[in-house]
């Protein structure tokens, strides 16, 4: 008698339901195990084929299958549908109405009991043990700090150095002083040639990009209007030359840009087409007589707005305009146009306003521009893909506009670059000051007891560490971002550089990623941390309103996340393009084979501790759902299409789907490239790789529990299983607690720039 | 043959996958079905019985059953099991290996044609066509807006009138700027009568509290520092003297606090002991000989901390500290402590000091109280419940020191009711200026086609359009707290209250969800609006700052969630009690009867839209959660304490369950609650009720399928009918797009405090 064929057997339909709560909630504990066997020993009027059904049913060596579970809620689902409703009342009248009329005061005692025995679910034993409060380990987070700080430790040291000073806090200070602050700061960062660093081959001999990154993202340890306002400078302002200038123009500007010599801003955005750059109003209007464009606003909603300088410090803007010649429209470029003179006065044609108080960040002074009739010379043009030629015509080397567009707009991938590691950066300080209070801050003793630090709660570790870990992992997925952008940066110095556009696409998603998991981490610390949170003196406050905008600028995150979905899709359509028809066919079967092959039973049951924390099985988990969603959205979309439903429509009735499948890159994406670096660890120092691994487990069961209804619904994960990576997580907060404090001393983050009297409470002599 | 028998005859085997992924992702279309039909007549090696089974599986009269789904999802994994990986490589070999030694070049071909022609998932026909952008209705506003009022419609204009005074607003003042016109207006709101209301049968002839909540929500419309000010003059220092003063302490003080003739402020909190009141230190020692009470602060962290009026403005204090008599601790009670002298100077013995900047609510100030041997007199003790007799000795009525205590935070409750109320008003704020924003704003047009305005983007619905409808659920569930407090307290009102820990712990998870929701909205609003929802003037990121503690005080969140999943266990215990043992049995099974009983297979695959839009399904299902989590965490508790572990570690064990539990119980509160409210609504405007019914669907929805794990491993909701519920989603977002601005506008927040310039942008001519 098989398992499943014991479900049709009368006599023992009256332990269906309780079998059921048994299995669907978690292993069963060998004494309640015994005290079931026995139980069923003692029962005398089943017949023994049943007997020793019921045992299989029992034994810990062979647990059911999830076609067991299955099939035995089916078969309750069905007796349960027939029966009177007032025959339901209780587990007891059900089991006895499924025994049929054998039923007798036997199977009703053996049905109570039998509950009684197996009490329920429960999961003792995992429990976690309290582990004791450890103080930081200095020569672990010193080694710690070494793996973060990647191959440019001098220039993050050198950073470190410059927050240091005390003076590189802005506290209290309104608008105006707080900007002039930053104006001070910022000129002592280029005159320490940080600006440089922003030029690689212009300004310095670094071969590429990755020590101003290193750099930019130290900065953002400190105050965030000085990193935006470099960010302006030397990323924006500085990088559109880079990036679009001829190489004289690169020598006119750059070394001027770096030492702030030439304050600049850069003026893409506008008020009426914030994302939407391909819709931009501004005209730069050929004269080939003259050989001179003039820079028009048409209307009001073409006013450039948020431009990062231009209210007050910016002599010089790199302003985006079409492109207007031969009576034709070509596009997108950037200009380089003068705004004020060396004495700050608008030059002539040019109007500037303030964009006005802001949530955070009031130490950048974000502007409006309007130009009425600018004239500047053929050489504005930034020329690297585009000029005029000797007959007064548009030439390009790009042919193709869209191409040209995107390729212009090349000049905001290393914007997003530092954008997500800036966020990282803005997450370690919240996480520090947070784990550093709530591993010092008591609360709420029992009686008789001590209070107990805030961390030893679960709740509070399950709150805080899993955003110590997922800041972990990002930390080192935009190290690998980083190097990924510098090294296709160096390759396409020269000439029209190649096919960049999956660096684009990973340096956007990690920049939605950063910044949205900056804004979640920011608030759960202030919260975490109570009324102190709220308190300016705390410095959660300014970071909170300072990083919330990263979640729009620089492409906003939704649409950027639209972008990114789009062209997964198109890489889709290319697979199928190279692949003929029974490659398409394939593809579209991917995803089943994939179930059949991934989903075996085997597989989708592990819970053993080993598995669960096994990289292997989390790659796969979000392999195969970023690969799902990618299928069934270009199955969606081909639909559509082959409907004749037009394709923006057709996108855009699938926005949510697309939205889901971004995130889904996200996650795989980022792991994938944390787990790339904890390999380079592993060589040099596996004990350091245990630790990064143990936080990147705690982080991918996050990320996979959050979607359990999908792995649910896929058969990829069953809820037993599910339940074994609750516990796990429980396991892995406990043991991440014991070295929090020394994680986030590897964040390196200067006194001055903690800042927050929490972060250093003594707990022999609170900070109150 | 039956459909299950099905999966075991060899020559239909290669057809599994592909039913699977057909029929696992929803309905296959009409012409789908058709295709597939004509192909299985058109096979000729299929024999009579197989072709009659393969019929079956696809008839749409009969989809197959989700036992059948799942026997056919273990079939394929057993046989996938057992194939050599590269034979597994794609669904074509796959079929073909099941398919067996029979296999043929027909099967090869009926296999890869079959799958052409299934096409994989889709749920085409389905998208929300367009609809035309509606402007606001203003009379069907105005009638929604009534239901929303409720019975206090007088006072909620009366304080719509005083905010519509253009001199109500505060931007960009300094913080003693802010906190002085703070103070003049709740001046001028005191004369106006608005603090009588806070004292009914004292200062008014109101039956109860109901027209100052009213009047409360209805200020959170405005500056918040002002509601906060309010709430801590009337609702905490009035409501202090108000429930725990004798007759003579009401008559004494409250009238002058209701005009603001003494300014108060309620010193509860200490800076050791934020959320722990149990734990302050606080101590007044009673001299049985002079009849005087000393005021003491033992040590720093008893100092009072973040007490709003303590830094400037507030006279007289109501001191919560531990009463010292006999030698003997009788637990907090309220005293009634002068701070200040009529010119402000503090009194003998009295420190105060400021709690610092703020992240918002500036214009309270916010102090710290130290107090060295301030006696006062007998009389200060507030006398309700607690007497010093005529021999000197401590009195109560309330022998249980415990149930004393919890009566005395009784005070509490009508700030959590006010709080919640509070948190609604503001996320009202917050979504009106995002969907007035979304309505008119444009932005992407298609090549060719006009720019669309944001809000017709599905993406765009989907992150705001939910948020208007919790709210809207939210607004209701806190008008029913509101009334039930009010009726509770109106009995109460002569000598002890009676039990009200219900009332008590309604309102402490109700504050939790409002004031969760209240951030999450307003951050949502913040992210929709793009870079002008950073900019100050557009009023969210005030909104932001400001309603971002409400999460933390009054209560921290965490804290009370705790609370009350504590008094649910309480509950359940109870039911135990007084049932016995067989009582007990029939407890714990409860839940497996409910799964037998709700979880049959009619009900989990139910996918038509009245169902999925029926406010009893929804309720079940919130209530089948909170009553799986209550049972189990009551058999996990009781597990842990039959073994002797201390029911204080026993809770700890079960933190993130008690958590889960309480959110659970919030849910299913809050949608019953308002559902009471819509019926009554219903009787009267069956249209106002059916749009409402249409918000609760969009909220319930999304509470449900936000625990989809839960659901689909319950068994309780399959995979298909998620999908037919997320498409009911995007339907009703699409229904409710279209009268979003008449929901906004019923709100009936002033102009005034709507403020922000996005919200008033007339598309022909945009605000910039």
């Amino acid at each position: 008698m098989s398992r499943t064929d014991f479900l049709q057997a009368p006599e023992l339909r009256p332990f269906l339901p309780l079998l059921l709560v048994a299995w669907s909630d978690g292993d069963l504990e060998p004494a309640e195990l015994a005290a079931l066997h026995e139980h069923v020993e003692r029962t005398p009027w089943l017949r023994p084929a049943a007997r020793i059904a019921l045992r299989a049913w029992l034994d810990p060596a062979a647990p059911p299958t999830v076609g067991d579970i299955a099939a035995l809620r089916s078969t309750l689902d069905r007796v349960a549908g027939t029966m009177a409703r007032h025959r339901r009342r209780d587990l007891v009248a059900l089991g006895l109405s499924m025994a049929g009329p054998g039923a007798n005061e036997d199977t009703r005692k053996a049905l109570i009991e039998l509950e009684a025995q197996l009490g329920g679910p429960d999961d003792d034993g995992i429990d976690a043990p309290p582990e004791p409060s450890a103080p930081a380990d200095s020569q672990r987070s010193a080694a710690m700090r070494t793996v973060l700080d990647g191959e440019h430790r001098e220039t993050r040291d050198g950073i470190r150095e410059f927050l240091s000073d005390p003076e590189r806090r802005a506290y209290g200070l309104d608008t105006q002083a707080y900007r002039a602050k930053v104006t001070t700061w910022l000129d002592e960062l280029a005159q320490a040639g940080f600006g440089a660093l922003a030029f690689p081959g212009v300004t310095t001999e670094q071969p590429d990009l990755g020590a101003f990154f290193a750099a930019f993202e130290t900065l953002a340890l400190g105050d965030l209007s000085l990193l935006i306002k470099c960010g302006v400078q030397f990323g924006l302002f500085g990088g559109s030359i880079f990036f679009l200038g001829r190489p004289e123009q690169r020598a006119a500007y750059l070394p001027g840009a770096a030492t702030l010599e030439i304050p600049g801003c850069f003026a893409m955005s506008e008020v009426g087409h914030g994302s939407d750059v391909q819709g931009l109003e501004t005209e730069a209007r050929w004269d080939a007589h003259a050989r001179t464009f003039t820079i028009v606003t048409p209307s009001e909603s073409a006013r450039k707005d948020w431009i990062g300088g231009a209210a007050q410090t910016a002599r010089i803007a790199t302003v985006f305009a079409n492109l207007v010649a031969d009576g034709q429209r070509h596009g997108v470029h950037a200009f380089v146009v003068p705004i004020r003179a060396e004495d700050g006065a608008l030059l002539p044609g040019v109007r500037a306003g303030d964009s006005g108080h802001k949530m955070g960040l009031n130490g950048v002074d974000n502007g409006r521009l309007w130009f009425e009739d600018v004239v500047v010379p053929e050489d504005a043009l930034l020329g690297r893909f585009a000029q005029m030629d000797a007959q007064g015509r548009y030439e390009s080397a790009i042919e193709n506009p869209n191409r040209r567009f995107f390729t212009m707009l090349g000049t905001l991938v290393g914007g997003r670059v530092s954008v997500a590691s800036g966020a990282v950066g803005v997450s370690k300080v919240g996480v520090a000051i947070a784990v550093r209070y709530a591993s010092r801050r008591r609360q709420f003793g029992a009686k008789g007891e001590a209070e107990v630090p805030l961390l030893d709660y679960p709740q509070h570790r399950r709150r805080l560490l899993p955003h110590l870990a997922s800041t972990y992992v990002l930390s080192l997925a935009c190290a690998e971002l980083q190097s990924r952008f510098a090294a296709a940066q160096r390759e396409g110095t020269d000439g029209v550089p190649g096919d960049t556009r999956e660096i684009e696409s990973s340096a956007a998603i990690l920049k939605a990623l950063a910044s949205q998991h900056a804004v979640d981490t920011l608030a759960e610390c202030r919260r975490a941390c109570g009324g102190q949170g709220y308190l300016s003196v705390n410095r959660i406050p300014a970071l909170m309103n300072d990083v919330e905008i990263f979640t729009t600028f620089e492409g906003d995150n939704t649409v950027l996340l639209q972008l990114v979905a789009r062209s997964l899709l198109a890489g889709l359509a290319k697979r199928f393009e190279s692949k003929g028809l029974s490659g398409v066919v394939r593809e579209v079967m991917r995803r089943t084979k994939a179930a059949a092959v991934e989903k075996n039973v085997v597989a989708i049951r592990r819970v053993a501790s080993d598995h669960l924390r096994d990289r292997d099985f989390h790659l796969a988990a979000l392999r195969y759902r970023e690969e799902h969603l990618l299928q069934t959205a270009g199955q969606r979309l081909r639909k559509r299409l082959s409907r004749g439903m037009p394709s923006n429509h057709a996108v855009l009735a699938l926005q949510e789907h697309l939205v889901a499948l971004a995130w889904a890159h996200a996650d795989r994406l980022a792991l994938e490239w944390f787990d790339l670096r904890v390999q380079a660890v592993r060589r040099t120092s596996p004990d350091l790789a245990s630790e990064l691994d143990r936080l990147g487990a705690l982080h991918a069961l996050g990320r996979i529990r959050a979607e359990s209804g999908f792995y649910f619904s896929e058969g990829y994960i069953d809820p037993r299983k599910d339940s074994a990576m609750r516990k796990e997580t429980e396991l892995l907060l406990t043991e991440i607690r014991a070295s929090a404090l020394t994680l986030v001393d590897a964040f390196g983050i200067p006194d001055v720039a903690l800042a927050a009297p929490i972060a250093f409470m003594d707990p022999a002599h609170p900070v109150w």
